[in-house]
């Protein structure tokens, strides 16, 4: 392709996202497509001879919309809000004709020094420490490892450089609340540390970790034997964005002595939050953590993918992550950062582009004030409910989710009757387009999931998802 | 932003790509900024207030394209090739504006089904056969991960649901060649095995891995209580493109039974190059292995960042990455693919829209033409240094790599002189903005490495390295 046509394309495709954008709302916020649907409208062998982009560009809506859910919809409360906004969609457009690889400083130090200039921004917008460091992840699921990662090798003076955990006597232990998101669980399964060696600790009525059964289970694993390495707290579980305790954790790690386990907070959603300084009291302890993580390319708006992960010890994280091999070095390497030494892959794109060009786009006083119209539109909803005698709470509403189910007279106690019921208001709401939410489990209760923080979310979708639930429930 | 700012800051930006593209030729190809300069042009504090975006998009030339090492650029021989083609930068917008998750088959279908489609184009590209399934990851060092993890898990039992590698009595060990690349290392250290249970095998004088010393190790290692777990071979090393005897380590590993050890092939680079029947040969044996990594990202031209993984078993692939939180699951959880069980991270770009864009774009037809122009180019290379008596070729040039270094006679013999020697080369070439080259360390010599296959790098290109580097040599 050559300029001309891409310029004729670019412009094409430009039109074509915002007609999608504008359009987006009439659109079923869920795809209807079977399983197969969309594959069967495609070529099983690869084209042979090339040109057939554009005949494609043109079919887009026909080939490709129809299977799309469309998370930025304005009545998308399902998941986790995940917006895409259009400064980012500027960025990676920008990013990707650049094309630069940003693994070392040398191979493109503007992709790195803008990288280290935004994750400051960040960082003294949710109102941390200067001396937390960050770098740009995929997802929050790659940064819990690294940071698992990283526990393993201070619990363990590095056994990476003997036998790794394979040289292990007393076996490393790792606490996660039984409302941790699977990606923790994941995340120590992968570091190796093995199921048997994983501790959930129940949650309390609220769904936060309990702090005593925390530390009774630290000390029985001591007079077991076991080392204690890592406790993952999450700010903002992704179930009820249940807040865990931060301040009670950091003094039960403080029990073990100074460097002894690992403290890493999961704050992937609610970390943005905390841009709102009426926030910060939620994650209370968060400067006695080792390591944080949260997403911008969620309720922020800086498109996935785009996780932030904070630490406080650099060094540690490059020992545990560095390469250095000949081809990599470069003249510079002892006076700049390199950041292929602070993640698992190699190669990086030029992301914090696109969380530069939002930031600017928004500034730091748009974003609070759309968060605040976000966290005022989930507590409406929650007064809605905790109005309706039908309706039953199962969370707090600390942030922008609400966790509710419909508990008509006539089934009230009938657990399997009631999920039955409430799995088919779902179902009626997701299939209709109008709205798409999740259906989920809590302490064997089913719940509706209402995450809102769409950037186009206003309060009459709110107020229409709740119409659209009472007649659902009623139907 | 709303749609009417974003069309027409968008108009501007595909402009601004497509003159950066067109100008890029005239660029110093490596960025010679210091340490600290770019970031000295920003703001220490985040903005305030937002519409700052329009001012800093008039500003980018000023502000990033100093910062940017042009990896696109005709005169880009550093590293290895990394195309990002005019289709791809499409897809990336595409994909932004849509702002689809494909965790799951129903966050977005078409998501995941053009995924099957496109990584099953790819397959018939490369020659493979139809039971390889593949996924697309970020980069080879994740693949090579999960392929590490993968082999542990299957010569462990699943000890993850246990205790893990703590609870391993007889160490599982992984072989690789010296010339592997470093996240082969890497992948083996954060996956637990511990260095001591990493066998670097030696290489023969064509750098690729010695199979008879990797029998003897093999053979050692079960004698001493080991259990050897994994073998990860490269097709195309980073260092020289040396290729690893598929056939005899296939052999060997089939000596200590099946599904014992567990064969990766690290074709990062080179499986490009298997789009040409007339390399496939290079990998021969390739059939035999578990589990295959390929970056279309590289010399291909998907557009960072875009890595083939190939599994032929992805039901243990799944075992080993799964998780099923009840707020994932879905109705058509059985009858689809849920790519998040398939990799490390939870969320998933659409990565697989600018695949699709750049095979329609290029056709299979097209690519390889332009695969063998850079092979035509680099045996021309190879010519040219072969018919000069001061400079001597330190590796065969199987693919798009040549490797070489500059032997005056006066300093024949001398090694701290000759590395000297081509640092300088290497330096002069690479401070005059007309070529980036990587100086690199092949066992023990000082080499210039130059990896030929930008898209946009013809036979003038070419020629003009040639020249530059007999004028940096001699003066």
């Amino acid at each position: 392709m050559d300029a001309a046509t891409f310029r004729k394309l670019g412009h094409e495709m430009v039109e074509w996202v915002a007609a999608y954008r504008e359009g987006m709302e009439r659109l079923p916020v869920r795809s209807s497509v079977r399983p197969g649907e969309i594959r069967a409208r495609f070529a099983v062998e690869p084209p042979r001879a090339g040109g057939g982009l554009p005949s494609a560009l043109a079919r887009l809506d026909e080939l490709v919309l129809p299977g799309i859910t469309h998370w930025n919809h304005p009545s998308f409360f399902a998941y986790f809000p995940s917006n895409t906004s259009y400064a980012s969609i500027l960025g990676d457009l920008v990013a990707a004709g650049l094309g630069a690889q940003g693994m070392s400083w040398q191979t493109s130090p503007a992709a790195t020094e803008i990288e280290e200039v935004v994750m400051d921004w960040l960082r003294q917008m949710v109102g941390l420490a200067p001396e937390w460091k960050g770098v740009v992840h995929d997802t929050a699921s790659t940064a819990t490892l690294c940071a698992l990662l990283c526990a393993r090798e201070r619990a363990s003076s590095f056994s990476q450089n003997r036998a790794g955990l394979q040289g292990i006597a007393a076996p490393l232990t790792v606490y996660l609340s039984s409302q941790a998101h699977s990606s923790v669980e994941k995340a120590a399964l992968l570091a190796g540390f093995g199921r048997e060696n994983l501790r959930f600790i129940d949650t309390d009525e609220v769904h936060a970790l309990r702090a005593d059964l925390l530390e009774q289970a630290i000390a029985a694993d001591l007079v077991a034997g076991c080392r204690p390495c890592a406790i993952v707290a999450t700010i903002g579980t992704t179930g009820t964005t249940a807040i865990d305790p931060l301040e009670s954790i950091a003094a039960t790690v403080d029990l073990a002595g100074p460097d002894t386990i690992w403290l890493h907070v999961d704050a992937a959603l609610a970390g943005t939050a905390m841009v709102l300084p009426e926030c910060r009291p939620l994650w209370t302890g968060v400067e006695r953590a080792d390591s944080l993580v949260f997403n911008p390319h969620k309720w922020m708006g800086a498109g996935f993918d785009l996780s932030a992960y904070y630490v406080r010890d650099p060094e540690h994280l490059i020992r545990v992550m560095s390469t250095n091999p000949t081809y990599l070095r470069t003249a510079e390497d002892g006076a700049v950062t390199n950041y292929r030494d602070w993640q698992i892959p190699l190669g990086r794109r030029f992301r914090a582009l696109k969380l530069w060009f939002f930031l600017l786009d928004v500034g730091v006083e748009g974003l609070q004030a759309r968060l605040r119209r976000d966290l005022a539109n989930a507590q409406w909803l929650k007064e809605q409910f905790d109005a309706a005698p039908d309706w039953e709470r199962l969370a707090p509403v600390p942030l922008q989710t609400v966790c509710v189910r419909h508990v008509p007279q006539n089934l009230a106690g009938d657990e399997p009757a009631l999920t039955a019921h409430n799995r088919e208001i779902a179902r009626r709401i997701n299939d209709s387009g109008a709205a798409y939410l999740t259906p989920s489990e809590l302490k064997g209760r089913q719940m509706l999931r209402l995450s809102i923080g769409a950037e186009t979310t206003e309060r009459r979708h709110v107020e229409a998802l709740w119409f659209a639930l009472q007649a659902a429930a009623g139907g």
